[in-house]
């Protein structure tokens, strides 16, 4: 059976919806491998190396749960870490469209590895990455929906 | 009971389908205030005082409904006016989606303010803002979707 | 202004996501009346009588809340009742577009009621009157979803 | 890690969508039970020793496959078979709706046991037990939606 | 170039909605056929003559628009009368899904008959036969959505 | 009766599903054409000229299917050309809302046009251009996708 779950996205930044998911994903497979990709179609707010570091910080206490980042197609290095599986989150309608979509393109491109969806907590269904952004970008209080870590690495891009 | 409602948004610029939520909203609460986000995720066509000024143009016939202008978090402008109930139109799906994360965030963030959705009439159900201004950079006739004033800033902002 | 709100239904039976809907709209308007239909195109597992005495049960608490039957089409009897504005829950996608259909359609038959949208909390928002109905056939406990009282109400029917 | 997964329907009857599926299931999970609802909320077309046949008959070359079916709560029989992990398909966006109604309904119920979606093949993505049922009902051809086992046993009920 | 356009439904009763699109249709196709389905997965209020009956007397001002009723699948009598194109109405996203699953089940079936899409007028975008015949059950009045011999029909109905 | 169908878009650049559609378009009417729309509200990654070579590489076996391109209003360009019926292909549910919304917006500017929608086949209905050139710019294989042609032609664009 496939013991490596590949959960990939931009985690710019990581939020509790996240972790949610990540601690679910560990309670099924032996090994989670969360892979951030470096180039996106939209600008990130944090770099790369900073992503990474969030990430691995709000991971801290996973034993089996590893932080990487890559470059290029999500199924390419899914493949490159011998993974078949890979998970995603699907909160809300404009989720699942978007999901849907590219998990059949991967589907088309890799036909050997398979994309499993997951419900996060209902009380994290309605936040995203951007959606955090905007709020702590206003200045609102954005503890409820990340990390102390991320809330303070949010409070110092915005003080600029 | 309540009777300040709060209509925020961009007003960039302001729509047939605003005024017609502006007129019901206006029918069930004793005060209307129209709160103009000056920033905004997206960039703006029109400035704040543009907006300002066109919005108030078009609802000068209402004694109850205000105009004004707000920097920050919706919710922290209206807990500075006093204000418990902030109202919204849904149009279409896609509204749904957006309205309903941004609503929940907002009761997150204060608890104690509520969201109420409307609809407007349903030949105003597909006018948005940016489908007007796209038709109207493109040349076409946008007077069945915004007043005479608005039209007039359109094509002045479109012919430069 | 208006000060009462009718928020209408067949509370077949009352779930907990109505009474958060209850709560939230007793906090904005003088008064609220819960109207169920007697009527429905889907047949009710509980009576007229005992929706009604169910439903009183749960809010007794509100002085403000009164609990009604009719029948006939809803906008006659929030006429009837000099009612001016009517509330709906929206959970999601699903509702959103029979209760969309059904507000234009009352609008039609009645443009000078209102229907205003709520949503309610998160965690009920996955709960329906239905949904409560089939696991307590099936045997589960619905003490999550329901007040004690219609836990036993549903208990006791399904136990024949 | 979690090695067996439970694909739980009404399966009435079972299609290539299904199948599809099962396939799937069978290549990340070691062991896969497919558990039939005795009760449904509709009447099935055929019976729960018909569905556990055609079923049986349509998984026999899966090794690790074993069809079972059960009587009331889907998240009991889960936890009687020892299980974690629940598979549902997500074929399009009414599917989602209500899959994802069930699935909190069911975390709630069962907090330990967790729903994973998966998405079959885009050829069958519009397959269901009830289309196939209608088709067949009006002499329509449903061999590219089922088994020819299927196809046999629907012929024989519609030809009463 | 395909000069046949049927059009097909169950028509339980005709609605200013589907009037809307006959006509529409009528604009672009040479000759339509309006084809009423005998059998229906649900019940009809109306008997297979009074549908028919009631349809050409909404369609008698047109030359080019022929009423006919069918059993069996529709894409069996499309072939019958020498047609390659199905006109579908899409009203909401309600009717896309279903629409959308009908149409991929009948190109499998018949894969030289294509389906064509086309939107209501905006007032009619939320009136069904089934919300018109709820209405009426109810006492409502439904001159806005049907002609006055459907209206007169329904009230007939509705009185025993 | 109607004999010109015209498929606007921005073919930015032209995939297997456009050509899809193309066939079943040119199958029901007498003469297409494809009129590619210089401006967009996005920017293109092919200019006007590549856009209209690569297009007409892609059809260059279709005898009744020319070319074209056009500034400003698709409606003003169908009226120049003497169209009455425009052709949109719908792939999803995201697809659904922007298309409804521009074809009542269309109608509300032109009500003599009419817009018919088509499905792609089932195997495009999630590829799009913008997905393609998503995987073309991180450099995997898109010949799934798009002709040979194009797939050259986005190799070129993002070698540099």
């Amino acid at each position: 059976m496939k013991k490596l779950a590949i959960y990939a996205g931009s985690f710019d930044p990581v939020t509790l919806g996240h972790l949610d998911l990540i601690r679910r994903t560990a309670e099924i497979f032996d090994r989670v491998i969360l892979a951030i990709a470096a180039e996106s179609s939209k600008t990130t707010l944090f770099t790369r190396e900073e992503r990474v570091l969030l990430t691995q910080e709000a991971v801290k206490d996973y034993d089996t749960v590893e932080v990487d980042s890559f470059d290029g197609l999500v199924v390419d290095y899914v493949r490159s870490r011998g993974g078949e599986v890979m998970i995603r989150g699907i909160r809300a309608h404009s989720d699942f469209e978007y999901e849907f979509r590219m998990a059949l393109t991967n589907r088309k491109l890799a036909p050997d590895i398979e994309t499993l969806f997951m419900m996060p907590n209902e009380s994290h269904s309605y936040v995203s990455s951007s959606l955090v952004k905007e709020v702590a970008k206003l200045g609102g209080d954005v503890g409820g929906f990340v990390t102390p870590e991320v809330k303070a690495a949010l409070a110092e891009k915005f003080s600029h």
